[in-house]
């Protein structure tokens, strides 16, 4: 696809349309939203773009349609897949300004909230209400709501509450030439035509650009329980994972930690946390409900269970301050490696009980490599984040033979029947490795759609495929 | 589109595809292959096919696709908006045969399954391994678990567990050119581009042919607790429902029904139900969980809520036959007021407390244009069937004017920020009230994706817009 250079013009139509305050046209103010946290990726657009509604990107859409100019939509910019950088110039397309929580329906236990919202800001308010919305990426303080609908975000508690899908009811959506829709209904149930609520989510601003979201709420629990559970190699803590389910219990959260992780966090962060020499990994293990004793009766369960795993230890969270603390253990654990060293992270996912082959592959193919990894992420979901650590690599094999290391990770886990993303999206950085799941027809399908809403390919462009 | 005829040549290619006991080609033997559960509507198929694997429907849809031959994809004929009719002929691609459960994994709680298991029969197989696949539509008995992802069918426990597409990981399905693949991985999340499986989820057979469904399952609940609560109204009725969860209270199933269509079960079953004459409806409310005592207080608080909203008796079912012949009350509703009278089904969805508006609403309707009708249904999820009877309505006046009724139905619906269909699809008989809530631009983005799979239109021509 060709596209056209924003002309003095069009950069006086582009402000025209929504203000000169909200566009920067300087190289000088954009540096913020030349990068996301892929990486060390840095992409200038050639203008930023703060519209406030839904009429504004609507013009700032037919524009630039009609003069072949790229429109990349950015949330907070929190992304680990490349997804908001305006890899082909044009406009960033800022949705900062989408900050209002339009409307809380507690008789609904719906709400409807613009998607600059951040998305643990959109959680407090409504557990104020008593209410729960579940999708917590460990990004939650800044990352923004439609962000996370554009990559369908998950999060440590799908894997009790199901994942971001089930709680996106509708969507208010500009397409490329200007339209404005909703995507379907404000119900919990749609049997009505194709789907087009669930086609946004994870299509990564490809397709439209999201300017409201109708969400599902959900009773918050009201008690909950943490336990911090270490082992004496990853095998075992994997192993574990599926058989905390086979006997029937289904936690609110259940983390994989390797202990190099666990380091990282140490050094980075001041939590006071002993860690033993013979601890090579852990699990973080929440359980929520409306009952103490049922809670407690779990947690015995667990406990049971660990024990057949070379379970080492087992930590009971007896405050609120220690389960906050564990929390950020966890929480930070992506930060603490990226502020130690260079790294790449890939997001793989696979079946929950896969699990301890894949991070035995993993191990494997990096030493055959010569890269170091640093493995986490939300066992539950069979989701493991792997942080690929520099290290002593040379720059040579860092930037060339790294890769096939990286296909060698996704080959895996395609073989153990998962995917190359289970929550980061696929955006710029994975997207070299799509083939290694997915065939002609695959691309040929998600061409046609793609065709179907942006026939002239301004929306995002270079992402996915 | 113009299709063409089977000739017999093409006759005699399907057969040596499938072989020639798999083709019913004599009208006589297509009786039950010309009609579902949808109204009175009778459809002849030219053939009616009924192939064993994905490779004889890939070289079936070759065929036809070369020749432009309608193909109707069918599950059980359970459907009850017309989809699996073969209303232009051509080929009625029957996947009875399709019936085995491929696979249950008990690591991972997963399940392959063929399109022509019956649900009822899944969910038993599961259910004696301790697991639980909760997507249970009334007529589970008979449909097949292909025709439920094909609709987005629901059911009652949808409320608490989620809908279908939280438990479809990964289809095989066949496309209108012949491919075959999958449209996803067997993970619980997955972030890797246009999320097909979603896709397929709710097309009705319009996309491609599905031959192998991958199913998420979850442990058993061990504990249940069913109440019935009698109302003197239908608004007091529905406006419990909403309540209910404001308690904090997510119940397993949360159903409404009518006097009238628990009359029509009396006459119709031999169920022994003492109906008082100062009933108007009825909820009926599951718990379940894994504590008894959690659920009897559960039980309590929803006792207290019912309380407030005029409940005259809650009867509280204290045997597994008890619970079984309250649920046999609910769940041959549907059949009781089809063995009594002639009688058309809409699948209205709103937020779940606009419910005692949109059934004020029916009756205001319906005593417009003098039809009665039996509403019962999901009402935890705002899912409410309405069943309209022809009565003393005359033969023209059902022929004609009520089209305009259910218009001002689903007008009434949409303006609740509802829609069409919950959990029936769109079919034949609701896409000319499709315009009622949708634009143009909707249409011609079906259509564009639609043009994307099948550009030949071959594949269930004529169903949803």
């Amino acid at each position: 696809m060709e596209f056209n250079k924003i002309t003095d013009e069009l950069l006086s139509a582009i402000q025209a349309i929504v203000g000169e305050d909200a566009v920067v046209s300087q190289h000088e103010g954009m540096e913020k939203y030349s990068h996301d946290e892929t990486e060390d990726l840095i992409y200038y657009p050639e203008v930023v773009v703060k519209p406030k509604s839904a009429d504004e990107i609507s013009a700032l859409m037919k524009l630039c349609n009609q003069h072949l100019i790229p429109v990349t939509p950015r949330g907070a910019g929190t992304g680990l897949s490349g997804g908001a950088l305006a890899i082909k110039g044009g406009v960033l397309l800022s949705m900062e300004r989408f900050n209002q929580i339009l409307n809380i329906d507690e008789e609904n236990l719906q709400a409807t909230v613009e998607p600059g919202v951040i998305t643990e800001v959109f959680m407090n308010v409504v557990a104020e209400k008593g209410l729960l919305y579940p999708v917590d990426p460990a990004s939650k303080g800044s990352c923004f709501i439609g962000g996370n609908v554009s990559h369908g975000s998950g999060g440590p508690r799908v894997v009790k509450y199901g994942t971001i899908r089930e709680y996106i009811l509708n969507l208010q959506v500009v397409l490329p030439d200007g339209d404005i829709i909703w995507t379907g209904a404000n119900t919990l149930k749609y049997a009505s035509g194709y789907n087009l609520t669930q086609l946004m989510i994870g299509s990564e601003g490809t397709l439209s650009i999201i300017t409201k979201i109708v969400v599902k709420l959900i009773p918050k629990p009201t008690q909950d329980a943490l336990l911090l559970a270490s082992f004496g190699n990853n095998e075992s803590a994997c192993a574990a994972v599926s058989a905390i389910f086979r006997a029937g219990i289904v936690p609110s959260a259940l983390e994989f930690m390797e202990r190099r992780g666990v380091e990282w966090v140490k050094e980075h962060d001041d939590i006071s946390f002993d860690l033993r020499d013979d601890i090579q990994a852990f699990l973080l293990i929440e359980v929520d409900g409306t009952n103490q004793d049922v809670i407690f009766s779990d947690c015995e369960k667990i406990n049971e269970v660990l024990e057949q795993f070379d379970c080492r230890d087992v930590l009971f969270a007896d405050s609120s301050a220690q389960k906050e603390e564990l929390w950020r253990l966890r929480r930070t654990m992506a930060v603490s490696v990226k502020s130690n060293t260079i790294y790449k992270e890939e997001d793989t996912v696979v079946p929950r009980a896969e699990l301890p082959r894949l991070i035995k592959g993993i191990k494997e193919i990096g030493s055959k490599y010569g890269f170091e990894s640093v493995c986490y992420g939300h066992a539950g979901d069979g989701n493991v984040h792997v942080n690929i650590i520099k290290g002593k690599m040379s720059d040579d094999a860092w930037q060339n033979q790294l890769k096939d290391g990286i296909r060698e990770i996704f080959e895996l886990t395609v073989f153990l029947r998962g995917t190359l993303s289970g929550e980061h999206g696929i955006g710029l950085v994975q997207k070299e490795f799509m083939p290694v799941k997915y065939t002609n027809t695959h691309f040929a399908i998600w061409r046609g759609i793609k065709n179907v809403f942006d026939p002239n390919g301004i929306l995002n462009p270079g992402k996915i495929f």
